[in-house]
C-alpha cells in the first residue's frame, strides 16, 4: 500500500470529530513535522499547507534528512527561518501519509474506510489542523502558506478564523474553484473510478488501481505544466518511432508514463479522490453574497502569488480574489511569478517565491 | 456498432493502396458527398476536410437533409456556394462513417481489422482523397478548407502537391503538433486502451469500450472549449449537491457526461485511436530543415484562422506556420477569431468564418 512511509510525529485526538458535510470520525490521527521553536508569546508559528500530492515533509527535518517538497524555502536566513519561526506542516485530513484518511481503519467494520470514508472538505482539513495547533500551544499570530490546495486552505483559514491569522500566503489558489478546474479534476477521478482494480475503493489488500491512478496523474501533470515547458523539454522527440498507436511513443508520453508510475507507487487512489473532490467543493463565497462579502471579517495580510503560465488556476482567478479583498478594504498583495512551469511553479520557482516572501513578511 | 450511419455516396478503388508508414490496404472505399457541379475547366472544386469526430456530412445534401457539422457555411450567397463551386467532403481514411478504416473487413482474416489496421497518417488521408478526386475529374485549382485535423490536411496537401492547390484554408491547425497536444491526445487514447472492453480493439461484435471512449471524449471536450466558456455556461452550478465524490455532480460534469455518452453512441473507438495518433504524427517540417523549408514549393494562397481562446492549438503555433510561410515568400494571411469557444470555435463562429472566407476567396 503506497503512502504512510513519511517519517513524522503523530498526534491523536480521541474525541469524535464532526465533519462539515455530515458524518463523524470517532478520532483523529495527524502526522506532522515541525522546525524551530514556539516563542514565549506563542505567536511565531508558520503553518505550511501541502497540495494534493503532498505530505508533512515540506523540508528535511529531525524525522528525515531527505529533502522535502518545499526544500530550499526554509532555512537559516530564509524568509521561513527555524531560528525565528515555529514551522509546522501536517498531512491533511483524508491524506495517505500518516493522517486519518480513507486507508484508516473504520472501527465500525474493522476494515479500512475506503470509499465509505465521509467526504472531507477544505474546512475539515483546517479544523483538524487547528486541533493539532491547539495541542502545540499555537492559537494566534499564524502565518499560513501553501500552494494549490494548500493555498486554498491558507485563504479559507484566514476567512473562517480571522483572529488567528496574521499572514495568509496563497500560491496558485483562487477564491473558488471554477468549472474548468472541476472538469479537469473530474476526468482524473473518473480515470481511477473506471479502473476495475479500484474495486469500489477496496484497494488496500489485493488489487490496486495502479493504471487508473497513473492515468489520473498524467492528466493532472499536463494541467500542472505548460505548453511552453513541454515544447522546451520535449519538442517532438520520439522515444519509439514506430508509427502505430500501440507501439510508437513521443518523449512527452514517456515522461508522463514515468510520472504516472512514480505517483501510483506512492499515493492512495482514495486520498486522491477525496482531495480532488474537496478542491472542487472549495468556494469561499459559499453562504455569502459575494467573494468580497466572504472576506468581510478577515484580518490577515494576504499575499497572492499567481503564475503567468498557470492553466489550472489562471492569474485572472487570483486577481478576482485580490480585487474582492481590496474591495472589502483588506490588505492584499498580488504578484505574478514569471515561469514556464505553469501551476507547478509553486514547487519550482523558489528564488522568486523567496523574494516575494522576504518583501511581504515583516522582519519581526 | 456506432458509425457508418451517415447516408453518402461511396467510391471504391480496387487496387492496393500503399501506406506511408508501411503496410498496404488491398482496396479502398471512400464515403463522400458533393454539392454543386464541376465546371468545364474542372477548377472550381472545394474540398472540405473534417476533424477527428467528423464525417462526409458537412452540410445537408441530396443524401441527407439533416444539418451537417458545418451547416451554415455553405449555401447560395455564402463564400462556399454550390452555384459556383463543386464542393466535396469525404470521410477520411481510417474513419467510421463509410470509408475504409479499422472496422473494415480484413480480407486476410475475414474479420474487422480492429487494431491490426495499419497506422494511417495525414499523408495517407490526403492520397486517398486525391484518388477520389481523380475519379471525379478534379485534379487542379483546388480550394481546401478544414478545421483541426482537417486544417492540418489542408496545409499538408498544399505542401505536398503544390500544383493542385489554389487556396488552402486551415482553421485551428498548426504546422506541426506540439508536445502538449500530443500529451493531451495520448491520455485520451489511454482512456480507451485502459477500458477492459476495448479488448485489443475487437469491439465490433460483443463488448464495446463505451466508458473509455466517453472518458476520452470528455478529456477532449475540455481541450476543445475554454475556461471562460465553462464559467459563462456552468459557473459552480450543481446537478447533485451531495458532497461525496461518488454522488455529487457539478453541472459541468453532467455536461461532459452527456457529451461522452453521445459520442460513444456514434463513434468507433479504433477510428478515434488511429486519427488521434495520426494528428500526433503530423509535422510538416519532417524531412525538412525547417517549416519554412517545408513550404518551399507551395503555390497556394494560405489563410490561417486561429482562435484567441484555443488552448489545444494556441494562436502562437499558427503564427509559427504563418511566419514560416512569409519567410518562404508565400502568400499567407493570418486572422484571429475572437471567441469564448476555444478550439471548437471553428464549428461555432460561422459568421466570423464566413466573413474571413469572403475576404480571402477571390470572387471568380
Amino acid at each position: 500500500m503506497p503512502g504512510h512511509d513519511i517519517p513524522s510525529q503523530a498526534w491523536t485526538w480521541d474525541k469524535p470529530f464532526q465533519l462539515e458535510c455530515g458524518g463523524t470520525l470517532p478520532s483523529l490521527r495527524i502526522a506532522f513535522e515541525t522546525w524551530g521553536k514556539l516563542d514565549s508569546r506563542g505567536e511565531n508559528a508558520v503553518v505550511v499547507l501541502h497540495a494534493l500530492s503532498g505530505s508533512s515533509h515540506a523540508f528535511s527535518s529531525d524525522w528525515s534528512s531527505q529533502g522535502g517538497w518545499w526544500e530550499g524555502l526554509i532555512g537559516d536566513g530564509s524568509p521561513l527561518d527555524p531560528r525565528k519561526h515555529f514551522i509546522i506542516c501536517s498531512n491533511l485530513l483524508g491524506g495517505c501519509y500518516g493522517t486519518t484518511g480513507p486507508s484508516s481503519m473504520d472501527p465500525g467494520t474493522g476494515a479500512p474506510y475506503a470509499a465509505n470514508f465521509p467526504q472531507v472538505t477544505t474546512g475539515d482539513m483546517i479544523e483538524a489542523q487547528r486541533l493539532l495547533l491547539q495541542s502545540l500551544g499555537v492559537q494566534r499570530g499564524l502565518t499560513l502558506i501553501g500552494g494549490s490546495l494548500g493555498g486554498m486552505l491558507a485563504l479559507q483559514w484566514a476567512t473562517r478564523h480571522p483572529a488567528e491569522v496574521r499572514n495568509s500566503i496563497a500560491l496558485v489558489a483562487p477564491g473558488r474553484s471554477g468549472p474548468q478546474a472541476i472538469a479537469l479534476r473530474s476526468v482524473q477521478r473518473e480515470a481511477i473510478l473506471s479502473d476495475p482494480d479500484w474495486n469500489t475503493g477496496d484497494c488496500y489488500t489485493g488489487r490496486f488501481p495502479a493504471r487508473g491512478l497513473a492515468l489520473a496523474r498524467k492528466i493532472g501533470m499536463i494541467t500542472y505544466r505548460s505548453a511552453d515547458e513541454f515544447e522546451e523539454r520535449f519538442k517532438r522527440e520520439q522515444r519509439d518511432p514506430r508509427p502505430h498507436f500501440l507501439e510508437g511513443q513521443f518523449e512527452v508520453q514517456s515522461y508522463l508514463d514515468h510520472q504516472g508510475r512514480k505517483f501510483s507507487d506512492r499515493f492512495d487512489p482514495n486520498s486522491y479522490l477525496y482531495f480532488s473532490r474537496a478542491m472542487d467543493l472549495y468556494d469561499l463565497s459559499k453562504d455569502h453574497a459575494s467573494l468580497q462579502d466572504a472576506f468581510g471579517a478577515l484580518e490577515a495580510r494576504v499575499l497572492l502569488l499567481a503564475v503567468n503560465s498557470d492553466f489550472l488556476v489562471r492569474p485572472v482567478e487570483m486577481l478576482e480574489a485580490h480585487e474582492a479583498l481590496l474591495n472589502a478594504g483588506k490588505r492584499s498583495r498580488f504578484e505574478l511569478l514569471r515561469s514556464v512551469h505553469g501551476h507547478d511553479a509553486f514547487l519550482i520557482e523558489l528564488p522568486q517565491i523567496r523574494e516575494h516572501l522576504s518583501r511581504f513578511l515583516p522582519d519581526e
